[in-house]
């Protein structure tokens, strides 16, 4: 560590340097908003500089983020919230009358009537109740106690803070973590940064990304060697792979997960984005429920939801929620005590969840502008991913699955042997280096499909399908484009 | 693990228990919001319910939340607020024109121009430049660059956030975090939750609790006997005691970090906290820099704000922001990698904390009631400062230093051997048996000195001085009376 400086004098380097941070940080992978999207950062700025590119602007399609993809608030939640931010608002007559009774309702469950002040860490009571309530109708009725609600900073916030208290041990002990390939990398973060194990489980692209138990088994069977496997993590609808679990396979789940012995993560933030003709969203807690009570009062799970997916597609206001069943009440004590060393999650981000559970009903006055704008939100990306799997379908080297739900289309590119060596001779991977060439190119940014996992061999990217209709068709022909010039290139 | 069931059937008990979850979750502690505010919360139902109690209502003086207190927001501040989440307000008269500026000038820098989109993960770029130009304001010019900012979920988030980086090591080479003793306990939490070894130096009571650096040295020299001490943490204006620091005393801290090779964390929430004659904020930064180059070029350090704090007290919205100094290019990579795996922080947060580093300018239409409004709260803050450390130190067996800055009152109490041994009888320390005993016939919630750390054999509470004027003689009062009957009782 002792070095010569320049005056002769010996010094020390410095304290934090890449050798001496913590090890499970530098682990901690993000392709999300990895070197793609730094680069596709930098061209925007190239472009308003003034530096002439083939393209006039750049499609980020790199990140479920409806409203930087030019989706329109919902007005009912922004009214609510102004309303909440500056309460002289509610003197004012231009706000309709549910709007304000949100507000007024949501100010008097804040400390000293103030979004400002924190509120409880579990999230504030009579919004924990409503999100209660929200399950129990989406659930035809089965109870939910808002005892078992905790509101969080987005969906992030939860999933890591639950890995949190499921992961320890030494060696063969440390606990491993069952998630999915592809999967959402936030899962393998967290677990590279909880320095937990992570145990993979392919879904089955011929089937659709659909989930094959028999694959989890696999998995479990071969990690139980190495590691303690106690945690298996499930996205449904799926990120990045748009698939739509079946009711049968929740059942077969739930069952293995029961016989493992296994913690259950249910990532279901995606609950209200089902396109796919003959697809429905099926709650692990309404299917684990309906299995009976040899299953409904034993397995532990946790659920996830977000303010940022859906139809609202509020990313910025970090409002979420998780719901834990059959968690040990000691634990839950030690859950609520880690939780509030943060203090709270944002209280925007809780008034904003508010809404979402607890929507205008058929006879207030905002019901149906809000009807209207949400169910042309949804339409409108049932329209997207319809046309999104047509169009990739038609070109030779791209096979693309239905995006059945989600916000997503994760299609197999079939890449030329000489591209394949070409990344390597440039130390990158076959799907880094198109995606990278199709940003310099075309200015549309994708994450390649390493960034999530892929069985061996095989080459993806994901693309979100949020862009506008029109430009949506403009991103899809490109990308058609590009794919046949690149393949020709290489070939 | 394999227990009988009462159907005779051998089954195992749960996945996730006090035994098998994540042991170093459940040596956090975090006073603050612990068992006495739970009681608290109790306390108020019942009140609600109709049980009849020596007081109407709970007063809780345990956490620094000042909208919860009573304090109103500041105007400008919301209007702004208001017009971001619904920029159909932007069309309204009733706003003034620099609000809307403000306003506009957000939602431009935002994703699509809602602030419901993502934003980087760093944080939005123009506010970390108003940030920084707030710096360098500050500092008198020293300057500052924005991509040394990180805008985080309250100071919490990133405060915890730099301790992960910088935690590693197995036995004696385990990272040592030098902390104060009394201590702010989201740094005991942080430190246990990751596994690092907490080293404690005393502040010295007897000079109103002012740093002397041949306490930290000892401490330091004990650490290194059993870990690896590599960072010095220091909270200044002090929480939970209140003290500014002189100039001097940070010029000797920044020496001895140098010397030592330790990382510097200043936690300077408090920085327009300042209210006794002859007190002065001095950033480290500034100080730093001016001791010429030979600091100013090496020692690494990170400093800390945040929105819920200083004159606005905006808790709720979660703003706040680190500045990191000579930090190693590559572990700054690190870190916005670290940082993007929970995508961003919450942009409302944000948008306010643009507004207290960017306020009103004297040429501006909202300048004259900002000023208004923020001198009422700063000049109320001070005054009742002063009341504080009068009324306690007339009571004998309080005493009391001034509350220099920040927004608490750690007052030292002596207490009768016979509550003392009481304590022990019922398995809780002293002064948790004083506040609990304060709760259950004042209504009056703090936090036990034991919750903070202090000295072998002394006791303290915290108070905020956040209560108005009014309701805070009361309390003064109350407690007051309490603690003579509390010591008559067990003498
Ligand atoms: C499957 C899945 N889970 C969780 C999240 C986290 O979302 P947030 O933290 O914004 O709620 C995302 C975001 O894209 C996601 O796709
Ligand atoms: C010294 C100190 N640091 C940090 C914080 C965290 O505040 P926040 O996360 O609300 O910014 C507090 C809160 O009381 C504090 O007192």
């Amino acid at each position: 560590m002792s070095q010569q400086a320049a005056n002769g004098v010996p010094h020390r380097g410095k304290v934090l340097t890449l050798d001496s941070m913590n090890p499970n940080v530098k682990r901690v992978e993000y392709a999300v908003r990895g070197p793609i999207v730094q680069r596709a950062v930098q061209i925007e700025k190239e472009l308003k500089e003034g530096v002439k590119k083939p393209f006039t602007e750049v499609i980020k399609a790199n990140i479920g983020d409806a409203h930087a993809m030019g989706q329109k608030p919902i007005t009912f939640l922004r009214q609510v919230l102004a309303l909440c931010s500056y309460p002289e608002l509610l003197e004012d007559n231009k706000f309709p009358e549910d709007a304000k009774q949100r507000a007024q309702r949501i100010l008097d469950a804040c400390g000293g009537h103030s979004i400002g002040a924190y509120s409880a860490s579990q999230g504030i009571e009579c919004i924990r109740q409503d999100v209660a309530r929200y399950i129990e109708k989406r659930d035809g009725g089965i109870p939910s106690n808002p005892d078992n609600i905790y509101l969080s900073t987005g969906a992030s916030d939860a999933i890591v803070t639950m890995l949190k208290l499921l992961v320890r041990g030494e060696g063969r002990d440390r606990t491993g973590v069952m998630i999915s390939i592809p999967q959402y990398p936030l899962y393998s973060a967290a677990v590279a940064d909880l320095g937990a194990v992570q145990v993979s489980y392919y879904l089955d692209e011929d089937k659709c990304w659909s989930l094959d138990v028999t694959e989890v088994r696999r998995a479990l069977n071969e990690a139980r060697q190495h590691c303690n496997p106690r945690v298996l993590c499930i996205i449904n609808p799926g990120n990045p792979t748009g698939q739509v679990q079946s009711r049968q396979c929740i059942e077969d789940v739930i069952k293995f997960a029961k016989e493992e012995h296994l913690f259950l993560m249910a990532d279901e933030v995606y609950q209200d984005n089902v396109y796919a003709e003959g697809c429905k969203f099926h709650s692990f807690k309404k299917v684990l429920f309906e299995m009976g009570p040899e299953y409904s009062s034993t397995l532990e799970m946790a659920s996830f939801h977000s303010t940022s997916k859906c139809y609202m597609g509020e990313c910025g206001f970090r409002g979420g929620y998780m719901e834990v069943i059959n968690m040990d009440p000691e634990v839950k004590a030690q859950l609520t005590k880690l939780v509030s060393v943060r203090l709270c999650p944002p209280v925007p981000g809780q008034a904003l969840l508010d809404l979402v559970v607890n929507p205008p009903l058929p006879d207030e006055p905002s019901y149906t502008t809000f009807m209207k704008e949400r169910s042309a939100v949804l339409a409108a990306l049932a329209e997207k991913a319809r046309l999104t799997e047509q169009i990739f379908n038609t070109v030779p080297g791209i096979t693309c699955n239905p995006v059945q739900g989600a916000m997503y289309t994760f299609p197999r590119i079939t890449l030329p042997q000489k591209a394949i060596d070409k990344a390597k001779e440039e130390g990158t991977v076959p799907d880094m280096l198109y995606c990278m060439r199709l940003l310099e190119e075309e200015g549309i940014c994708l994450v390649p499909g390493s960034g999530f996992g892929q069985r061996e061999g095989t080459f993806h990217f994901r693309m979100t399908i949020l862009p506008p209709t029109e430009k949506l068709k403009v991103v899809l022909e490109k990308i058609s484009h590009f794919h046949q010039r690149f393949t020709k290139e290489f070939s």
